[in-house]
């Protein structure tokens, strides 16, 4: 018996509330990447900073509208009233090569994806929420950001909570501390998900 | 909402054809414990070295038969002639305060508790199954040892290749390489597993 392995690709989700430093995390794990990350697509404006195609696809209502009549999205949904969606065709097309996919998406799109009736996605996916270790120590982050009015903390803090009533439906939660530990802990999950056995194969 | 978590213990199984470097990924595991190792008790006679409390419990066969006729094992095998056994007591009390627990035991061991009547050790349970990178490297390293006569190599190696193919029924299966990426690989298994969403409870 010879031992060639292969594997079957794995869609990491990451979701957190807004300030729970999922971007960060995010854009560390893309300094060493053995995945793929989809860029989400997006019709709120960019931030300072942000880059078209690389934090987001910044799109017009009309062409998120469009695609979205397509077909051309895995998930898509409304939060603080912009719309995202995630691209079927970035996520399809590497899991089926068994190259891993990282997505960042909120708890709706999260939902939207565990619900999608396609057996190929429930099998490669692997969720992991990021909760925040208490709301104070979110605000707290939030005002630091300076980003938003008060009324939009506000509003992010409300939906924080909703969000973080949530975190039971996602396989994993990890609860955040310093984000080194956080990097850490998400990539410990990555290497983990890749030793299930169910998502080796043997090559024939 | 504050996040005051708590976790229920995991029970770690790792099961290794023998060669495989089973004994020695444990012995690294355990310098920097953050788990309980349960002791097996075994029939068999001590190797070189070997020392009793820690690498087994070395029992007379009156004895291992009396403990298993008291229902003491959680698991017990006849594997190469001779009796192994996990004692309930030390799984159960640890896990039962949120301590994880390693056991160190062969396919049949990891088999019988799988298919074990509890639905808390199978809650608790996270199978790992480390994978020689051959049956030729496996009996090259069988030699090495140079503890069994080539009679006893070559029974090692046939239980090796039925073993082998059991490696579906674990959750998780590490392909051996260096001994640090084994160790590495395992750790990386057991903090995932500790951030298993299901495995968390609210403190109240």
């Amino acid at each position: 018996m010879n031992n060639h392995f292969k594997r079957t690709g794995i869609l990491f989700v990451l979701s957190a509330p807004s300030g729970a430093g999922k971007t960060t995390l995010c854009s560390a794990l893309r300094q060493k990447p053995d995945f793929v990350y989809a860029v989400s697509c997006t019709t709120r404006k960019p931030r300072p900073g942000e880059i078209d195609g690389e934090d987001y696809f910044f799109l017009l209502a009309e062409d998120f509208d469009r695609r979205l009549a397509t077909g051309d999205f895995l998930e898509h949904a409304e939060v603080h009233g912009n719309h995202y969606g995630t691209l079927k065709s970035t996520v399809n097309e590497n899991l089926e090569k068994g190259v891993d996919v990282l997505i960042d998406i909120d708890t709706k799109g999260a939902g939207a994806i565990r619900a999608c009736d396609s057996p190929f996605i429930c099998d490669a996916l692997a969720d992991v929420f990021i909760m925040p270790p208490s709301l104070d120590e979110l605000q707290h982050r939030l005002r630091k950001r300076g980003t938003e009015s008060e009324d939009q903390v506000a509003t992010r803090l409300r939906n924080a909570a909703v969000e973080m009533e949530g975190w039971r439906e996602y396989k994993y939660t990890i609860i955040s501390s310093s984000m080194e530990e956080d990097i850490e802990k998400f990539r410990a999950v990555m290497r983990a998900e890749r030793y299930l056995s169910r998502r080796l194969v043997i090559e024939s």
